[in-house]
């Protein structure tokens, strides 16, 4: 089995959400995708999950994201898993429909290319059986929405081999997901299992009119589900517990284990009358939003979560980071034109960056600009290892122009002309354009080139340098930018 | 029964993790707290759970935090409950206990205090039994950290009275959080009843050996605790179901709930072996980490968290979104000093404004400069009212000077002074200065007023004006402030 094979393309049998969401989650990362679903419906519903997928990007990172791959559908099984990397199956959860593509897929596939099962809960050695070798089959259970979502539990068969299960966390977190190697086969695998205990008693607390659908939800998302985005129920529960920690806790509230907390002794029988007033309340719930709404709120809600807990490098907010730093390396710095200003960065400007009148906050542009120099660094050299190096950019001082307005959605580019420069300076001029060309503001910074340790201005690296120099010199002939040098509050000039 | 009766001191019985969380949470929103405890220990804990809330509380919120109220210890429970406007009780979870503590305290009390109880699982009706009036007891049980947790559980007995419950609603909502109106009484209620099954599932997990507390707490953040966090599981699920909606979903996995997913037919005997493998996976994965590192980061996580679903306006954003709206409704606006600047703004540097540089980003002098400027206009009258009719600023621009650092955790305060106005314009200095008085940046900042309609400059209201103008006046007397008026890049004035 090879590891460390390269992730150019994928095969995916089945387009349904899951799928599809797998499509999404590779093309995005660069992967071309070939896609085999007998639904002729697919490709709409492909471009739908697309155009999802493709706005809660642009709002999940700013790491430069590479090329999108390009998804094609395959006509047959055969076609969709050959001259891939890699197979990802996201059929229906019919075993014997698993066991007899996957057999058929085996036999056309190349004999090294690895497997992965979306399945929620069937068992890979069940799975596996009928195919050619076996061993490279492996369960990648992920969750909707998977272009979003962290985890991808991972585990394998009676016959899965251990270069199986390594090539499926390689693959897996190439496109910035969360792995969980399981030790043990499990109908349901972990998080189902959990899941499930949870829904069960949900419903039998409608069964028995004690909740709404609606009530229930609220208990969690205001409540425990709250703290269950960043630490698990083990970790929180330890820090109820307080300083004597794990051992007290269980001590107090152990017995409340066999208290009657719980109805889950059997299980609720889905009646015609249970299924209509789950239903019922679960329209209420989601009064007028079409699902199309629930789900850009869903996303929208998750990237906010997981950006959140990037700020503390901690739970899926380290996933995140550990990703943009991968696309870093990966992605293209931006070209350092010459005849013109350096196109730095392109963002989507995200919902919550709106302020009271309706339009992006001002502090914003600020921040725009400042990221943008940051992307010009990296081009000149500043990398991370010239960073640890000693020697950083410490910023001296900014100037922002507001022209006009941009709002949630739209498209912004950078664009960074180098005003002046010598071995120690480096004075920026920034101009922030809307996708209609209008430039929304306009930045300008200086930069001191710092020796982190005295925190004393220091030359900049020659090797810096030499590239900053012909940048600096083509763009010194370029017309001078208009509204540079402005102090605050002076007349334009006429 | 009084509602909207003012809420100025509340008595506390038991001064625990909870006890002393919703201590946190009155004193943080200005209201006085007398507390009663038998523990000796309970002040120097009831100082730790300060410093952890004043801590999340300084990074929770923009909004202008009233002056705290006072935490006093009572020496007996009559003492706790008298002369207070509502009265929570967090002690030990022995029925016999609360009854007793209850009865006394509800003697001593005046007739119409309504009585809240924590009880994590108790019926109100046996909790109420032996009280006088025991019409205005109503159980509000909060989540840890209570000073955070939004969600609080409003569940009333067989005695209890509908206007107890809306008294205790309104003081909940008060202090920021979020109450859930439970109609039928049940032991547990409803969150508690969903974490304990999933909670009893991950205990079968690792009693077979499946999983480690670690990997199920993996499970949990990297998967289904991360979309928990905004919405609950009927609202997830039918999202998955797609554009057929709930019954569709029910259709589709409603079978697997009869599948061998959970093993929880029975009660799992914590055995001491079973106890002291949860201890040992618990700790390490704690790692190093002590109590009071782990409760700081569950407290930022949380801020995160919320802070992200803020932008949204939705699940606990929502509720942060209205307690802020409400603390500025409630909150003083900046005083106008006319001998000096005025103090517009404090606020501690949040964790996750720290740059590559180690130190608070750029922008986010921007940011606070910006926020001061919102403060300052707020005292001169631009309330929601005002913006509503259809009257606001847009900034024109900005220059920030980078003077010095600031870390996480540092306190700053923005100064404001007006440079110059007119009835259209104000030109605003700002000074960041850190506790040690050292200025870390300085801001400055063209402000049109703008006539949110046609985007076009207008006169500000007479009344604004009015108050403008003395200060306005007034800072035109002040010594000129070093560094205003600079173009990026110019040389100091010798």
């Amino acid at each position: 089995m090879t590891t460390n094979a390269p992730l150019r393309t994928v095969g995916l049998l089945g387009g349904g959400v899951i799928g599809g969401g797998w499509a999404a989650r590779f093309a995005l990362s660069g992967i071309d995708v070939k896609l085999y679903d007998v639904d002729p419906e697919a490709p709409r519903k492909m471009g739908e999950i697309m155009t999802n997928a493709r706005r809660a990007y642009s709002k999940l990172t700013l790491a430069p994201l590479p090329t999108e791959g390009t998804i094609t559908f395959a006509k047959t099984v055969e076609d969709a898993v050959t001259g891939v990397d890699f197979v990802q199956e996201s059929l229906p959860e019919r075993l014997e429909l698993k066991q007899k593509v996957l057999a058929q897929a085996s036999k056309a596939a190349a004999p090294d290319t690895v497997f992965g099962s979306s399945t929620s809960g069937l068992l890979p050695t069940e799975i596996q059986r009928d195919m050619v070798n076996p061993e490279r089959f492996v369960v990648g259970h992920p969750f909707n929405p998977v272009y979003l979502m962290p985890l991808v539990e991972i585990c394998g068969g009676e016959r899965t081999s251990q270069a199986t299960k390594d090539r499926a966390r390689e693959v897996y977190t190439y496109i910035g997901m969360q792995p969980l190697m399981l030790s043990k086969e499990i109908d349901g695998f972990i998080a189902d299992r959990l899941m499930e205990a949870l829904w069960r008693e949900a419903l039998w607390l409608v069964n028995d009119g004690v909740a709404t659908a609606e009530e229930i939800d609220d208990a969690m998302r205001f409540g425990p589900g709250l703290r269950w985005s960043f630490m698990g129920t083990f970790l929180i529960y330890r820090i109820a517990g307080g300083e004597p920690g794990m051992r007290h806790f269980m001590a107090q509230f152990g017995p409340a284990l066999k208290w009657p907390w719980t109805k889950f002794m059997n299980v609720p029988e889905l009646t015609d009358e249970l299924l209509d007033t789950i239903c019922a309340q679960s329209d209420a719930q989601a009064g007028t939003a079409t699902i199309r709404e629930l789900e850009a709120l869903r996303d929208d809600c998750l990237v906010s979560v997981m950006q959140g807990l990037r700020g503390h490098d901690y739970a899926a907010g380290k996933t995140l980071a550990n990703f943009e730093k991968a696309l870093f390396g990966r992605g293209a710095t931006p070209t350092l034109t010459l005849d013109g200003p350096v196109m730095a960065m392109e963002r989507v400007i995200p919902a919550d960056w709106t302020d009271y009148n309706g339009h992006t906050n001002d502090s914003r542009y600020s921040q725009l600009s400042s990221e943008a120099s940051d992307c010009f660094f990296r081009s000149i050299g500043f990398t991370d290892a010239y960073l640890a190096s000693g020697r950083t950019f410490y910023t001296v001082e900014s100037h922002i122009r507001f022209l006009d307005q941009t709002h949630q959605g739209d498209k912004v580019k950078v664009m960074v002309t180098v005003a002046s420069y010598d071995e120690k300076r480096i004075h920026l001029w920034t101009e922030i354009v809307r996708e209609d060309g209008v430039v929304a503001a306009t930045g300008e910074h200086l930069f001191l080139h710092v020796d982190a340790k005295s925190g004393k201005s220091s030359p900049m690296g020659t090797e810096m340098f030499d590239l900053l120099k012909p940048i600096g010199e083509a763009h010194a002939k370029l017309p001078k930018p208009v509204g540079i040098g402005r102090r605050v509050g002076e007349k334009p000039a006429k």
